[in-house]
């Protein structure tokens, strides 16, 4: 059955599952890269399979904007047009919207606001963030909910916590598509009894998966943790648990051992544009200029086709010439280790080890200075 | 042997040839891509060896300035600095050297000029260019040349093919690598006295190759390709002869039939970057607004990677938003179609049918307006 999530395996709060979807299994923990307008920027499908991506990430609010919902239909949907047969999940747009501040207005009806590109007004309500990302075909569709930026009072959380409820009950309602799941958003900032309100009553709408929105977004490394373990705990067992806007190295192994089954973020793909090397034993600069003529792969440990063929001082030489090859090669490689990073973690858990391997994957980034 | 070239068939003056390289053997007419700072802008050298290109040309010039003989040699030479294991050609850097105009000068020792990253001060001599294209391990060396910008006096250009035969003859003199092959550079701008004059100083050197320089720079397409008509006839039947700076599909198709085995160009990946995507039907903007939602390929008559998975709605969807998708999987196919048409012209020419299959392809340039 689609949308049926099966539990594999768990190892204290870290979970081994399978997410079954319209466009494929999903093994679980895993990381998914984000391709806001239709494309994980400078990486082709084919290469994203390649790396060992199962899901990507697209964008309501982008793709609304840009080409449109007629153009995407027009193609056979989102998948057809972007070339990706592996499941999509999108996410409302609520996050994008509620980051426009001044351009944007909110009510029980919905959010309306302006696009970033040319101005024009447009409203997002939650039957037409529903219907737009059916239209699209995708696997998984995102609720809208109001994300509140921290520090905030609690009043306002509160008043997004009773709006982002109402809003999951009207796309719950809105639904027309068995291929594709709604997953909630549990919001109630760093406040755990709001954060319990809030999945008490999501929870109480049987939907297929919850996220964990609202961190990421100001607060503290500890407090966005104990906030999403804490969360987690209030969760369904037999039901994924997506923490938004999670990827480092450091943030996926935490996220899992809070109990967490999915991740997305833009962090290895821009980090990857801005010359910023990810490994399993912390970040550098590839620019700096120790590599101009370092001939080791950007991570000695790392097996991806990137590492398998060029050196330090090839990407430091592309950065340096401006060449696009480099954010390229360089965006494929950062997202091969998060993916390895979660295949690793699936097989520890699945083996009884996450312990362990967590400890001495903490230990690895620590000794080269993980920043 | 390698640089041995063996003309396989002749059809009027269109050649069918193979070329053996240290790298491999290059079957011609070829294009070649061009890979100025050791990388053919945006693409993997996988994906060069998938659309069929048998060899790439890097520029002296660039890599001369960064990042430096040196770098290359400790990597073990250019083919594994780039991850690139098929034949290059470097061209001398006389003509980078030459356009940089205020900024070097001349004598019969070589030419001064000032780098265009940082103002640092250089000289090419006949012997230094053939020592770092030596020490690059590439399959190719071009000999240093005088490029005369057209139009030019003939006192010049005079004085331009007294110093290139000058400068060939002491490149010849100062090779050391049997692997690399020395071509020399017929120059003479658009005066055929000159040119045979050019061709028959160097042809006396006994050269393995010959390229027909000078062109390209301002005449028009009629004075370009009488003139390499007839510089052609005044080489060797049993080299190979590369027209230096040629790549629109109408272009190498009109160099073939003067009797061209080589070309390079930036074209294709220019035009790429840019959104002009070539076809066999003549070339086309992708931003236009009419290919927002055509979903046929870029080009329905190509099966390369990109045709077969792309439509032009997304391509064009990918240009308006930036994305860096979108020049890399059009300069991929804009290289595909050059190499499919040089493939199409090498079997046409062995079946001996290459005027039909000219007068066909340059008919369907015509039918939707080739610029």
């Amino acid at each position: 059955m689609t949308g049926a999530f099966a539990l594999r395996a768990r190892d204290g709060a870290a979970r081994r599952g399978s997410l079954r979807l319209a466009h494929g299994t999903v093994e679980t923990p895993t990381f998914m890269p984000v391709g806001t307008a239709a494309t994980v920027k400078g990486l082709d499908p084919r290469e994203l399979v390649e790396l060992g991506a199962q899901i990507v990430l697209a964008n309501t609010y982008h793709l609304w904007l840009r080409p449109g919902r007629e153009t995407i239909e027009a193609a056979g949907g989102l998948h057809a047009f972007m070339g990706w047969q592996q499941p999509i999940l999108t996410d409302s747009g609520g996050f994008q919207v509620f980051s426009l501040e001044s351009r944007r207005a909110v009510s029980d009806d919905g959010v309306r606001f302006r696009s970033h590109l040319d101005g024009s007004e447009h409203e997002f309500t939650p039957e037409n963030v529903v219907a737009f990302q059916e239209a699209l075909g995708v696997d998984v569709a995102m609720a809208l909910d109001v994300c509140v930026k921290l520090p905030a009072e609690r009043d306002e959380i509160a008043e997004a916590v009773r709006r982002t409820t109402l809003w999951a009950r009207r796309c719950a309602e809105a639904r027309t598509s068995e291929a594709t799941l709604l997953f909630g958003i549990v919001q109630g900032g760093l406040d755990l009894d709001l954060r319990a309100r809030s999945a008490e009553e999501l929870v109480g709408l049987g939907l297929p998966g919850y996220a964990i929105g609202g961190l990421s977004v100001g607060e503290t490394r500890e407090e966005c943790y104990g906030t999403a373990r804490h969360t987690a705990t209030l969760l369904p067992e037999d039901k994924p648990r997506y923490l938004m806007g999670v990827g480092t190295v450091r943030d996926v192994i935490e996220a899992v051992d809070c109990g967490i089954d999915m991740f997305d973020c833009v962090y290895p793909t821009r980090c990857g544009r801005n010359g910023r090397a990810m490994t399993r034993r912390g970040e550098f600069a590839i620019r700096n200029a120790g590599y101009t003529r370092d001939f080791r792969p950007v991570d000695p440990g790392c097996s991806c086709a990137v590492c398998a063929r060029f050196s330090r001082a090839y990407l430091s030489h592309l950065f340096r010439a401006g060449e696009m090859l480099g954010p390229r090669l360089l965006s494929y490689h950062n997202l091969a280790v998060l993916s390895t990073v979660m295949a690793d973690a699936r097989d520890a858990i699945a083996r009884g080890q996450w312990a362990a391997f967590r400890a001495a994957a903490l230990d690895a980034l620590a000794a080269e200075g993980d920043p």
